[in-house]
């Protein structure tokens, strides 16, 4: 059995992460990492005539991209992993369609990146597929129509609330190649500790993050050189800071959350930091990524994180399960 | 590779399908499989003050009691892999909130439990997991008034429609013991042939399903007793049929599908049949899996279907996508 401790599952073969490529819009364009993304679109419309058509088309393009720059052809490719934040996960669905590849649809909130490159990794060390394209996205206009309140409302934002990232990242693992290879992955397990508000996703989400990345590191015994959540954004990050510090096991020096790295939060006006499966994605594919094959840092511990938020399970009173999960990257 | 032909991945070890648990609502308990299924709920609510938390009991319950009837312990098992029909899949992530299982959250709208089985099977045999729940769900009350029209307005049925079944199965796959095992999976590519009818869902599935499966028998040279889809009902039935036909390369003897089988389609006023993530799922975990453990088979294509039916996408004017994934069993 390829599983150490009580829920991390250990690669044995060479899982490589070939290559990423990233597409956001204009906002996150203007934020820190600029200039480190492959493609920045600055119409939210992207042409298209509603702001889902827009998000499936930085998806698919993501992919094809992807293809493009690798010379990859699609009888290369043994499976595409994806998922999305909207209703039926369209975004995805509608780019696999016209992708014609074959199709395993994930969902898992903004936990979205890591659960399809940890399900990807295993899928391959499992000698069954030899390419697999994983790609996530998100966008700001379509995730507030459908999760809060319509923008031409033009309501005023919490300040715990987080700015869901327009954007998309595909992600090429292979049997094959070199480069920073995927190690160790843990599927996380749901917690919830009763938040109800869906202007403070963070907090729903630290509790998770906490949890998975506490078991993948008791489970492998890894010193990470750095450490990153998925959009915890501020009070996330806070809260999970503490979780760490109240165990006695501080991972602060090492620790970051993407949400708090793509947008500048004093300047940006997103209050709590970025979100969506984008988040992490675009911040992987353009930043962490590189960090590893700068060779700026060696072992990455990725950790995706997910509020299972529901609008209708929220009218009925229930409150906002979270779910994290960790990819453990060396090079 | 344990990949043969275009698309089709082979299980090289033992996967073996050791047991299921089925639960279903009162219309389902009166059509042909009554007295099958392991559990019949008669109330529509199951006491709970939502359809969709009743929803989430039905799976909740399949696992718990699944996990009961073997004297499974939490610790044996190695991930939960579950999706329903529910915007978030909220359904499964309850549940697995509340079974304290590591899960991914899967979406395939009605060829969801293909999935699920398809997906475990494929981690099993890589060598991460010994024991794997797989289960999904769907409930007729919470799916019409998510998918099409309050039921309170008593709107007259199209003839093409299904009736979403109320019930959930789940299924334990292992490495260990003894029975039917999976031997081949396809991952279906999206096939859309242009159909906008949320009220035709079995013609917007039927080419997707004759696509898997004329892909998986063309991988596997296999010759099946038994070729079961999920719920294309008697009208993607009767387009599956055809479009083997004119393949020359008719199926229609040893061909069925879940839609037809769970309802007697002409005493219960189903017009098409049967669908939803709970049609295949127990159809096949009370009445195929049975079949086989009786040697009444001892080759079955399990091949769920999904319609990836968004009503948002479809008021944008968008078309169905439709999906389908087969699962080879054999005894």
């Amino acid at each position: 059995m390829k599983k150490i401790g009580k829920q991390t599952f250990s690669i044995k073969d060479n899982v490589f992460i070939r290559d990423t490529y990233t597409i956001v819009g204009k906002k996150e364009g203007q934020g820190p990492l600029g200039n480190k993304f492959h493609m920045i679109v600055e119409d939210d419309l992207w042409g298209e005539d509603s702001w889902e058509k827009s998000e499936l088309k930085f998806q698919q393009t993501a992919v094809e991209k992807l293809m493009e720059v690798n010379q990859l052809k699609k009888n290369q490719i043994d499976l595409m992993i994806s998922g999305d934040l909207l209703n039926q996960i369209t975004s995805s669905s509608f780019a696999a369609r016209a992708l014609q590849l074959p199709y395993i649809g994930v969902y898992g909130a903004c936990s979205t990146m890591a659960l399809t490159m940890g399900l990807g990794s295993l899928l391959i060390d499992g000698g069954f597929a030899e390419n697999i394209i994983c790609v996530t996205s998100s966008h700001f206009c379509s995730a507030e129509r459908q999760y809060r309140l319509p923008l031409e409302m033009g309501g005023q934002r919490h300040m715990s609330s987080q700015w869901t990232v327009t954007g998309s990242a595909a992600v090429w693992l292979s049997k094959n190649g070199s480069g920073p290879r995927v190690k160790n992955v843990t599927f996380g397990k749901i917690t919830d500790l009763g938040v109800k508000d869906a202007n403070n996703m963070g907090a729903a989400m630290a509790p998770a993050a906490y949890d998975t990345l506490s078991q993948h590191i008791k489970d492998t015994g890894i010193d990470y050189d750095l450490i990153v959540t998925g959009d915890l954004g501020t009070v996330g990050k806070g809260i999970v800071n503490k979780m760490f510090k109240e165990d006695n096991n501080s991972i602060e020096k090492k620790y970051d959350d993407c949400g708090t790295i793509i947008f500048d939060i004093e300047k940006q006006d997103v209050h709590s930091g970025g979100s969506g499966c984008g988040c992490s994605a675009t911040v992987f594919g353009a930043f962490l990524y590189r960090k590893l094959l700068d060779g700026d840092i060696k072992k990455l511990l990725f950790t995706s994180t997910g509020a299972l938020h529901s609008p209708t399970a929220t009218l009925q009173g229930e409150s906002i399960p979270g779910i994290a999960h960790s990819v453990g990257i060396e090079i």
